[in-house]
């Protein structure tokens, strides 16, 4: 078996590359510029570029190398072929087959959705550690979600698998998510979503809350004073979990994971996110898929990387 | 490459099997009554009796048989280790184990829940044939699911992969459902589902309908009058599909699969059940999957011994 592989997480701004050995410790991490100029043409070229440069100044030789996992932020299907990227300027076409040409030194180039990626690195040295199978589900600006079942990712025949976030939750919405459709859970169970459900419920509601004298609050201060115990800011937490976990609970009767994994910005809330979700996932779950577990993710921004690793690095 | 696998389909009161060659060709069928008698102990050696005489009967030798597949009317893990089945009086054990003590000449043994393996079957040599992977919805007393992604059959970690009927879809329903939940599918979309969706759907109408005159009926009746278009039926099957398309569009969020088979009694309607379906599915799914097809299944009552021999005759 080679010693080593590269996990590249391709984000708007930046690109964050990672050299792992085959037993999965990470070696040297750094980050590059995202080049989104030109179509984003110039974008793969400054990964071999960079990937080159570390590897005469670290000393590894490509022979030592077994790939280059490369998570994106877009759909990707099995075949590395990424349809469309916004963010990117990306169109369509096979991420292996460019890479290849950039570096062809490197045998093998695999890539994926990078959420889907970050859970498969959370399955692999983080919150997931010891499971088989896992949903990601990570709460930030949206709410993006990744699957693995049996140790491979699941990327789905459009590359729209774990797209939790997008399941409707609520049919009689009347603001647009941004996918297009209305009642989406990431309206209500993102980071920006659970700001918006409080507003909503406030509104409705005469009870005096902290909240209102904020001028501007987050998801945090929400998570703080429902642990605090504030009624208010416990009602909206309270809400959120039943979004949460009756999304849950539809992943559960699809695939029935061994457990879901928390990431983002909002997970960092620990237990009082998980207690909210399982107030509402155990009721909504088919009875045998109850006892779920629900975990935090361990490796903050680094899943990529390690997820992009684990591509190449299977047991 | 060994010529023969068998698939065992066991029901609550027969038990199907097939001889199929490994090109997928199915050479017998024959079934015997299920003895439930005793906890069912007699079920697996009465199977092992059944194959042993058919193969001396026939003129195929063990050598010559490369294993066996058997779907359970209840959940079975990756293990094939069966969690309690109630029809069956069954507890929790290996099927493996037990079945190589009564078999010992035939070298695998694999078990599936039946759904499951309907699925598998259906993409093998049924509906989904030439698809890499589809979500298999049978429509009949229950709703029941199963699930194949890349030509492996997706049990859960509990064996509840693929309980789509038992989605919540209806948060605000008041009658329990079998599972002892509120609001699953299985509740609207079941062949009993809905006829009850349709009294209801009656009950607050004055709108004539010739349902009205009926003094039972089923999902045909229903179907048929919608297929007519009659006013009130047409209206049913709207808020059937409204339902099912809600509850797909989950499915298609969590692992985006390359089509739905639909099998099951109501399943025959065709093509009305079919278009009830698309006008909500397309928009409930995320985008990318909006366009995932629904076929209808091909092989009726012989899926489950389809899928049974698929688990040993891998491509």
């Amino acid at each position: 078996m080679k010693k080593y592989a590269f996990g590249v997480d391709l984000g708007g701004t930046t690109v964050k590359i990672g050299l792992f050995q085959n037993d999965g410790i990470l070696v040297e991490k750094w980050e590059i510029p995202t080049d989104t100029t030109d179509g984003g043409e110039n974008i793969l070229p400054d990964i071999a570029w960079s990937l080159k440069e570390q590897m005469e100044r670290i000393g590894v030789s490509s022979e030592d190398v077994a790939g280059l996992g490369i998570g994106v932020p877009g759909p990707v299907d099995e075949e590395t072929v990424v349809h469309r990227c916004v963010n990117l300027g990306w169109g369509v076409f096979s991420i292996r087959e460019r890479m290849n040409g950039f570096l062809p030194e490197i045998p093998q180039v695999m890539a994926g959705n990078d959420a889907n990626l970050a859970a498969l690195g959370e399955l692999w040295q983080g919150g997931g550690k010891g499971y088989k199978s896992a949903v990601l589900i990570t709460l930030g600006t949206g709410v993006g979600g990744g699957v693995v079942l049996g140790g491979r990712v699941v990327a789905g025949c459009n590359g729209g698998a774990g797209e939790v976030g997008h399941m409707t939750v609520n049919v009689h919405e009347t603001e647009q998510c941004t996918c297009g459709k209305y009642g989406c859970l990431e309206q209500y169970a993102s980071a920006n979503g659970i700001v918006r459900l409080a507003r909503r419920i406030l509104a409705k509601s005469e009870k005096p809350s902290a909240l209102r004298t904020m001028e501007r609050f987050a998801s945090k201060e929400i998570c703080d004073l429902a642990r605090d115990g504030e009624y208010m800011s416990k009602m909206i937490l309270d809400c959120w979990g039943s979004y949460m976990g009756r999304a849950m609970s539809y992943v559960s009767c699809t695939i029935d994971p061994d457990v879901f994994i928390l990431g983002g910005g909002m997970s960092r809330a620990g237990d009082v996110v998980i207690d909210a979700i399982l107030r509402y996932y155990q009721g909504f779950a088919f009875h045998v898929s109850q006892g779920t577990g629900v975990v935090l993710a361990q490796l903050g921004n680094d899943a990529g990387i390690y997820g992009g690793a684990r591509m190449i690095l299977t047991d």
